[in-house]
């Protein structure tokens, strides 16, 4: 199959103009449309998506070296879900934000004219997609989604970590809603770096999504606000998932604890972006021999590419040369290990291993972290992660405070130590936009409540997610309508309600 | 009373360093209180600003030349109400934005855990404050009642053009929040560019908001883009807010257009940022008259101060100088006027007159103004504004689409002009936060449906508000809490719902 597929080439200057003429004519038309008749879009590319499964997964597999199954299948079955999902919110329609406020002569601070407040969608977005997530956060995946589930024509720039993969996904996508009924330039796939930025300049494109690394993303971000008119760029770049483990969850349930950190920080070979890249313990533990166990028996995986692996072998490095730093199990082939039983080999024996390396713990202790934090505190993209070990409650938080922003923190903690826990929880919901007690934080479920953000670097803004119902709201602004006659209001404000969705009327929330 | 005021100086580092010290210690307390408590100190400073009316009116009206009554003694009626109204919105609790997904094993994607989303405060918040409102968007005006409101302390930047005032409210504002139990460092006043760059560039400054010129707010936009760590920056900017009336509209009652337009561009000697500076009316209307008229009638008022008044001599001299540009009204005493009979006066017989200058109206073709629409388009702060005569709707379509957004568009028209209206309404959506009907723009009231916004210039950031309830969630940050049990979490996220706030349980919309 994939020695069929087409070379995939970079867009050019002349069909990045034709895309972005097709964006811009579609979105009027797409700010006309009913929530139902988007959220039939939606079904219809999930069911196509579903449909081409047996020809999507191999593809992805042989592109990003991740498993079909489950992991492929899983995330494909998780991006259909999600544009389903969106399809079921918009009949809902509180993502409309329906305000309705009635002219009041006797409103205090002088009379109230009619306004009516209600959401309409920002105009052509345009999606990076990642490369870690071939589906859920690639060309079908959950930005797509939402800008289009908001009414927002669709430019997506592809991964080049899976480029034959983006361009059969886009074209089933592309397909499904041409056959559901979208207009012309709804949606398209383009490639390339000078595409990308070509487009992210561009003044018909109104908004702008990324995920992926910190300098990447800032890159792309510093773009979005130098234009003449600066435009949302909604980047969730990088975070590094601190889990802090209390002394009577060691005590309890150290064995879990182990096995379930290594267990998340091992998964998709550590190329999550909430993967667990710091772990705080008690000092006197006693678990550095279940660590090493369990993480030397952890499997080699083959990362997603030889830009990730070159990227991890570095950042990896860097981590284990660090004063106080040592290693509690690590790949034997690793060419960085002062241990290293290859050492003498050629080099060229290792070409397979660097690719596909077996997952790495380092440790550290909270004296030697808090000396070094500038560095020690950094992502690093793959199977690795270090452990921290703290004094007491009072250098933790310490050792917390010196930490960057994330996408997730965690507490394994007992429900016993409600003093240690309440100290906890302001700095963690400072420092991340999701907080677990007693899980771990890869994984990242679709739901209403869901929030995938946080502040700077996990994300440009940090008022946002990108997962979860509220990821729609990215690409909706709000306008208000003063003392309009009902028939040329848009329906989800008119007082006879005729899409049946919730409403706030006179300051009031009523469902219909 | 303002002889007696002291000297406003800069804020030195060292005070300025003592204040961001302050404001961070305060953050993670103001997190910590209820809802009703933050709106018991909104109550708390409106009264006490309510009951300083007497000395707060004159010592405004020295400083912004506005009239003490009714202006100013309305727009401070409005400060008050503001304050009373986020306090109201806070005992609601919707703006905690309450979503409970409860574990579900059945969950289509794979099994859902318990998480729960809500709404925290970002931390310390900058306010620029504006020249052209000295209380409702000045020092305790609509940014700083809703930063409060969130829980997030306060560092207000004071306009030079009131320095005295800004001093005195503040000094009001955080004696009334000390005595109402708020902690030290929730709020303070900085004087200087210096300072408030300073702050800008802070770290602990985790948003700011300004309201002002386009090159002002650019350039703190960009500041604000450009830290390592970049902050959201909610500036409200330039706004020419055009106004179209349809032929149905002049034919019926085009005497009440005059002069609803002349009373909208000339209040408060047009420094509204809503002021109606562009007019489209059907050629062959038939108004140049009346226009001329009652823009000669209204009254010459004091501007601001010089440096408005040299803005918009300048800006004014720019426009008048333009081709097809013709004058139906202006300042008799206007330097620039080529008609001006006191054209060979001595220059210092004029220093009165521009500093308070008579309206200006001016009026160019559809045809001139599309072929120099760069310049004709900008706004011009102060009393003046452009008649523009269009053909017919292809041309105002056309016109329309090279205009850049605005806070507000509005109509002027029939209602059984529909299908115009309807062509209309799409583009003026595009442009504008706010669409009026058969209303002018100038005044904006504080009410739930409110939007005071659009893409940019009009502001830097299209999904936001700074005028009604919406303005808030400027300042909200979501996180999300996976797992946790019930006595762990925030009350607003508790299934017995303490706070009776309106919650998201597992989808459905409930009411308290």
């Amino acid at each position: 199959m994939t020695t069929d597929a087409p070379v995939v080439v970079d867009t050019t200057g002349a069909q990045l103009a034709e895309i972005l003429a097709a964006a811009s004519t579609a979105a009027p038309d797409l700010a006309t449309r009913t929530p139902a008749e988007l959220a039939g879009w939606l079904d219809a590319v999930a069911s196509a998506l579903d449909a081409q499964a047996d020809t999507l997964l191999p593809l992805a597999e042989a592109e990003s070296h991740l498993p079909a199954r489950p992991r492929l299948a899983g995330e494909l079955a998780r991006t259909t879900f999600q544009l389903r999902f969106f399809g079921n919110l918009l009949r809902e329609g509180g993502h409309l934000g329906a305000t309705i406020d009635h002219a009041d002569p006797d409103w205090p601070m002088g009379p109230r004219p009619d306004i009516r407040r209600g959401h309409v969608p920002f105009g052509p977005v345009l999606v990076f997609a990642a490369s870690n997530f071939p589906f859920a956060f690639s060309v079908a995946g959950g930005d797509t989604a939402a800008a289009l589930a908001a009414g927002c024509p669709v430019v997506l720039k592809a991964h080049p970590g899976h480029p034959r993969l983006s361009q059969l996904t886009g074209r089933i996508v592309a397909d499904a809603l041409a056959e559901a009924g979208a207009p012309a330039g709804v949606f398209a796939v383009i490639h390339g770096v000078e595409a990308g930025v070509s487009a992210l300049r561009d003044p018909r494109i109104s908004a702008a999504s990324f995920t992926g690394s910190v300098p990447g993303g800032r890159a792309l971000f510093d773009i979005a606000a130098a234009r003449p008119v600066p435009i949302p760029f909604y980047g969730e770049l990088g975070s590094v998932n601190p889990v802090v483990v209390t002394p009577g969850a060691v005590a309890e349930r150290g064995a879990a604890v182990v096995s379930g950190y290594v267990g998340s920080f091992t998964l998709g070979a550590g190329q999550f972006c909430t993967k667990p890249g710091l772990l705080f313990l008690p000092a006197g533990h006693g678990l550095d021999a279940a660590l090493a166990e369990a993480a030397g028996a952890a499997k080699a995986q083959p990362l997603l590419n030889e830009h990730i692996a070159g990227g991890f072998a570095k950042g990896l490095a860097t981590l284990r040369e660090q004063p106080g730093v040592s290693v509690l199990a690590a790949d034997p082939a690793d060419p960085t290990d002062p241990t290293d039983p290859t050492e003498d080999a050629d080099p060229g024996d290792r070409t397979e291993d660097a690719a596909a390396p077996r997952p790495t713990l380092i440790s550290v202790s909270g004296r030697d972290f808090a000396a070094n934090i500038e560095v020690l505190r950094a992502e690093c993209f793959g199977p690795a992660s270090l452990v921290v070990t703290y004094a007491d409650t009072a250098e933790l938080l310490d050792l917390l405070a010196g930490l960057e922003p994330s996408l997730t923190a965690t507490i394994q903690g007992q429900e016993d130590e409600a003093d240690l826990v309440e100290a906890l929880l302001p700095p963690l919901s400072r420092l991340a936009g999701r907080i677990l007690w007693n899980e771990w934080p890869t994984g990242v479920t679709v739901s209403w409540a869901q929030q995938h953000g946080g502040p700077y670097p996990a994300t440009t803004a940090p008022g946002t997610t990108s997962v979860g119902a509220a990821a729609i709201s990215r690409f909706l602004r709000p306008v208000a309508w003063q003392g309009f006659p009902l028939a040329f209001l848009p329906p989800a404000l008119r007082d006879d309600n005729p899409l049946k969705v919730p409403q706030r009327v006179d300051g009031e929330l009523r469902l219909p």
